[in-house]
C-alpha cells in the first residue's frame, strides 16, 4: 500500500495494524458470534500479520495459540479487539497500557453509557480518559469496528479483500454489516467502513475529517443515528461534503426510533430539522433508507454523473413498461418520446405488433444478440435520451428456457457495456428479485457480469429510477 | 368442484372449460413462448381434459395429437385458445362457428386495435361482432388469458394447481403472471386470475361482476391500464367493493404512461381524478405498485384484521430496530413503549447488555427455542400492542452458522403460530432479501413454514408496515 496524500495523518495507523490481539473468544470453535466472528473474519480476509488470542485456560482456538492475558503475548500488538464483558476492560485496558506497544483498543464489549445506566456511563468514561492519557485510542465501545480491505481488515465474516472508493461511517454495527453485505454483489468495492458504536473516543466527525482527506475514498456514506458535538460533526459533515460525494442516511427522525437510537448506541437524535439544514450547507445528499445508501453507492461507483432526467426504458413485457413510466416519473424523470429517426431504426429489428418503439421499448428483440445491439445503438446516439434504463428478470418466461444461460448473461453484458462506451451516456439495468435458488444464481452471474463492465444495477426500475433522480438532485445541490 | 352461489352465472362456462384446442403451436418442442406456452401451463397444472393441438403438419407435438384445422377434429372443444396471427384470426373464428361446441375464444394473438391503425382496430371489431353474434365469447385480444386453479386451467408455466381465495383482474398478461410468480412463494392462492388486454368482448367491468359474486374469491385485486365504458366500470367496481375487500393498481397515471397503455392493451389511461374519486366510492384501496398489490393480497388472505395502529417490533440487530422505527412512523404505525410488566417478563429472558426490550425488542433470544417462545408470549398479552412484527435473515450472521436450518425454521415458524393464536393479535413476518442461492433456499423454507401456519411474510420491515397500514386504512373505509 502507497501511502495516501492526507492532511490528517494522524489517523492512519487505525487503519493499518500490524499485529492484532482478541481478548474474550469463546474456546468453542464454531462461535461466531462475539471474539470468534472477529477470528473468522480477519482469517477470510486474509490478515497479513499475527493474530494472538487471549483466553484463561484453551491452548489454541481456530489454530491460533491462546495466551492467559494480554501480558504473556512475548511479541508486539498495535491493536487489540475487546469481546469481554464490560466489567473486564478497566483490567484489560491496564494491560494493554503495561503492554506498551498497544495504539488502538476497539470495544466491541458493549454494556456501557447506551444502558442508561449513569454508573455505567461513568465507567466509559474513565476507560476513555485512562486509553487517551496512555496514547491509546478507543473504537467503541459497542461496535463492530473496521473493514479496510486494502489492510486486509475486516469485522464480519464473508467480507471480501477487494478495495474500491466507497468510505462508511456508520454508527451501527449491523448496518455497516448489512451495506457492504447488500453493496458488494452490486459491485460496490470499499476504501474504509467504520463502525463507531457510542464514539465515546473517536467520533464520527474524526472519521469524516479522515474519509475527507482520504485519497482512497472517492464517495462517502454515512449511517447516522444521533449527534455527538453538534459544531464539531457540523463542521466535518460540511468539510466531507465539499471534498466527495457524500450522502447520508439519518434514522432516529422518530420519537421510537429515538429511543431505539438511545438504547442502541447511547445517542441524542437531535432534531431532523437541524439535520436537515446541515445537510443542505454541506450539499449532501439526505436518504431514508439503507436501501437507497447502497443504491446510492452503486450509483456515485458507476454512473458518476447524468447529463439530463431523460430515460429510454428498453426491456421484454407490456405491464412492466407501463409501471416504469409511472415509476420513473414519480421521481420527476422523464420518458421522451423517441424521434422519428430512432423509431425508425428500431422498427428494422422489431416488427412485431404488440410492441413499443416509442419509448418505453417493449419489444423481445432483447433476447437475440443482434436485437438486443440494434436496439441500444440507435437509443444511445438519440439526441433526446440521457440514460438508458434496461430491465430483465431471470428464472421466468422466455429467456429461463434458452440454453446457455451464462454465454448469454456474458454477451447481454457485452451489449450493454459497449452501449455505455459507445454513447458517452449511462446505461443502467434493473434486476427484477428472483424467486428460486436457480434464478438467483442466474441473476447474480449477470449482475456481476454487468458490474465488473463497469454497469450500474439495481433490484428494481422502481429504485433505479430513484438513484438516477437522487443524482440529479446532488448534481443541482453542486452547482 | 361444487357450483359457486352466484347471482351472475352466465360466465361459469368461461372459467370451466371441459375440452381445449389450441391453434398456432409451434412444431418446436421447446418454444414456450405463444401456443407452446400455453401447452406447457395446462401440461404443468394437469388440465383433466383433452388438448387438442392445431398445426398444417406436424404429426405431435409435446406428445399431443395434431389437427391441420379445428374442423379435423373429431371431439367436442369448448374452449379455444389462439396464438395464430392476427390476419388468421377470421379464419379460425369462422372454424369456431362451424364446428359448433366452441363457446370461449381466447385471443392471445396481438395485432390489433393496440397497433394504432385504423384498419386492425376495424378487424378486431368485426371478429368480436361475427363471434358474438354466433354465441361465442372472445377473451382479449392480446392478452394472457386465464389462471384458474380449481379448474386446472393456466396461463403461464409454474402456475400451480392449489386454490385459494384471491382473485385478479388485470389488463395486462405481464402483471397478471408476475403477480402470480411472486405472490405463490408467500402462500396466496387463487380461485380466477384473469388477463383481459384489449378488452374487445369481455371487459373488466364483466369480471369484477363475476368476481363479486363469486363464492371462491374473498379478495379481488385489479390491474388496470385504462378505462373502457367508464359508467359501466364506475359501477361494477362499486359492487365488487361493497361485496368484498378491493384492492386497485391503476397505472398510465403519466404521459409517458398512457403511451405505453395505448400501445400496449389499446386503452385510454382516463384522468387520475377521475379514477381516484371512483375508488373512494367504491371503497376501494389504491396501491401505487405490483408490489404494494401482491403485499395487499398477502394481508387479506393472512392478516384480515388490525385492531390498531401500535406495533411491537422484535428482532436481532440494533441498526435494523432503529430503522424499523422510523419505517413504520412513516406509514403512521405506532411503536409503543411497552409496559413495565412486559418489559420484566422481557428482562428475565434477555439480559446481555446492549439489548433493549422497550420497543423495539432487539434481543439474541430469538435465536433460542425458548427464548423466542418467552419473548414472543408477553409481546402477546400486551395490552398496548395491537400486532407482532418479527424481522429476520437468513445466510448472514449467528443463525447461518447454526445446523439443522429446517428444523429451526419450523420450530420458529411454530413458535410465531402460537403467538398468533394465543394472543389473538396478528403476527407478521419480514424476511430480509437473500443474497445467495443457499440463502434465498433457507429463507424460502422458513417463508413455507411461516404461511402454512397462517403467517403473513414479507420482504422488508418496510413493506410488512406499509401493508399494515394500508390494511387500517381500508378498515376506515369501511366504516
Amino acid at each position: 500500500m502507497t501511502a495516501p496524500a492526507t492532511t490528517s495523518p494522524d489517523l492512519d495507523f487505525i487503519f493499518q495494524p500490524r499485529s492484532i490481539a482478541i481478548a474474550g473468544v469463546s474456546a468453542r470453535e464454531n462461535a461466531s458470534f462475539g471474539g470468534g466472528g472477529f477470528v473468522q473474519a480477519l482469517q477470510e480476509v486474509g490478515f497479513g500479520g499475527p493474530i494472538y488470542l487471549i483466553h484463561p485456560t484453551a491452548p489454541a482456538i481456530r489454530g491460533l495459540k491462546c495466551y492467559p492475558s494480554l501480558r504473556d503475548i512475548p511479541w508486539d500488538v498495535d491493536y487489540v479487539i475487546s469481546s469481554v464483558s464490560a466489567k473486564y476492560v478497566p483490567d484489560l485496558l491496564e494491560d494493554c497500557i503495561e503492554k506498551g506497544t498497544v495504539r488502538v483498543l476497539h470495544l466491541f464489549t458493549a454494556g456501557f453509557t447506551e444502558t442508561g445506566e449513569e454508573g455505567r456511563a461513568d465507567m466509559e468514561r474513565t476507560v476513555v480518559a485512562r486509553a487517551r492519557e496512555a496514547g491509546i485510542r478507543v473504537i467503541g465501545p459497542n461496535c463492530m469496528g473496521l473493514y479496510v480491505p486494502g489492510s486486509r481488515l475486516a469485522m464480519m465474516p464473508g467480507q471480501i479483500p477487494e478495495a474500491g472508493p466507497v468510505g462508511m461511517v456508520s454508527q451501527s454495527g449491523m448496518n455497516a454489516g448489512e451495506f457492504v453485505r447488500y453493496a458488494t454483489p452490486r459491485g460496490v468495492r470499499c476504501s474504509k467502513v467504520i463502525s463507531f458504536g457510542n464514539g465515546a473516543d473517536l467520533k464520527a466527525a474524526d472519521f469524516f475529517d479522515y474519509l475527507a482527506d482520504d485519497a482512497d475514498t472517492e464517495t462517502i456514506v454515512a449511517y447516522i443515528e444521533g449527534i455527538q458535538d453538534g459544531p464539531r460533526l457540523a463542521q466535518a459533515i460540511r468539510r466531507a461534503g465539499e471534498a466527495k460525494p457524500l450522502v447520508i442516511l439519518k434514522s432516529g427522525r422518530t420519537e421510537a426510533g429515538s429511543r431505539a437510537a438511545s438504547s442502541h448506541t447511547a445517542s441524542l437524535a437531535g432534531s431532523v430539522e437541524v439535520f436537515d439544514g446541515l445537510c443542505k450547507q454541506a450539499r449532501a445528499l439526505r436518504v431514508e433508507s439503507l436501501d437507497e445508501l447502497v443504491d446510492m453507492a452503486v450509483t456515485f461507483q458507476f454512473v458518476k454523473r447524468l447529463h439530463g432526467p431523460n430515460i429510454c426504458v428498453v426491456g421484454a413485457g407490456g405491464g412492466a413498461s407501463v409501471m416504469a413510466a409511472d415509476d420513473l416519473d414519480v421521481v420527476d424523470l422523464k420518458l421522451p418520446t423517441l424521434l422519428p429517426e430512432t423509431q425508425e431504426a428500431l422498427a428494422k429489428v422489431t416488427n412485431e405488433a404488440g410492441t413499443s418503439i416509442r419509448n418505453p421499448i417493449d419489444t423481445m428483440s432483447v433476447f437475440e444478440d443482434h436485437g438486443f445491439e440494434a436496439t441500444l445503438t440507435p437509443v444511445g446516439q438519440a439526441p433526446n435520451v440521457d440514460a438508458i434504463l434496461y430491465h430483465t428478470s431471470f428464472g421466468f418466461g422466455f429467456a429461463s428456457r434458452m440454453g446457455d444461460q451464462r454465454g448469454r448473461a456474458e454477451r447481454q453484458a457485452d451489449g450493454l457495456a459497449r452501449a455505455q462506451e459507445q454513447s458517452g451516456k449511462p446505461v443502467v439495468v434493473a434486476i427484477r428479485p428472483s424467486l428460486t435458488p436457480e434464478a438467483l444464481e442466474q441473476a447474480n452471474y449477470f449482475q456481476e457480469q454487468c458490474y465488473r463492465r463497469g454497469i450500474a444495477t439495481y433490484p428494481s426500475i422502481a429504485r433505479a429510477g430513484n438513484a438516477l433522480s437522487k443524482l440529479l438532485q446532488w448534481q443541482a445541490l453542486q452547482d
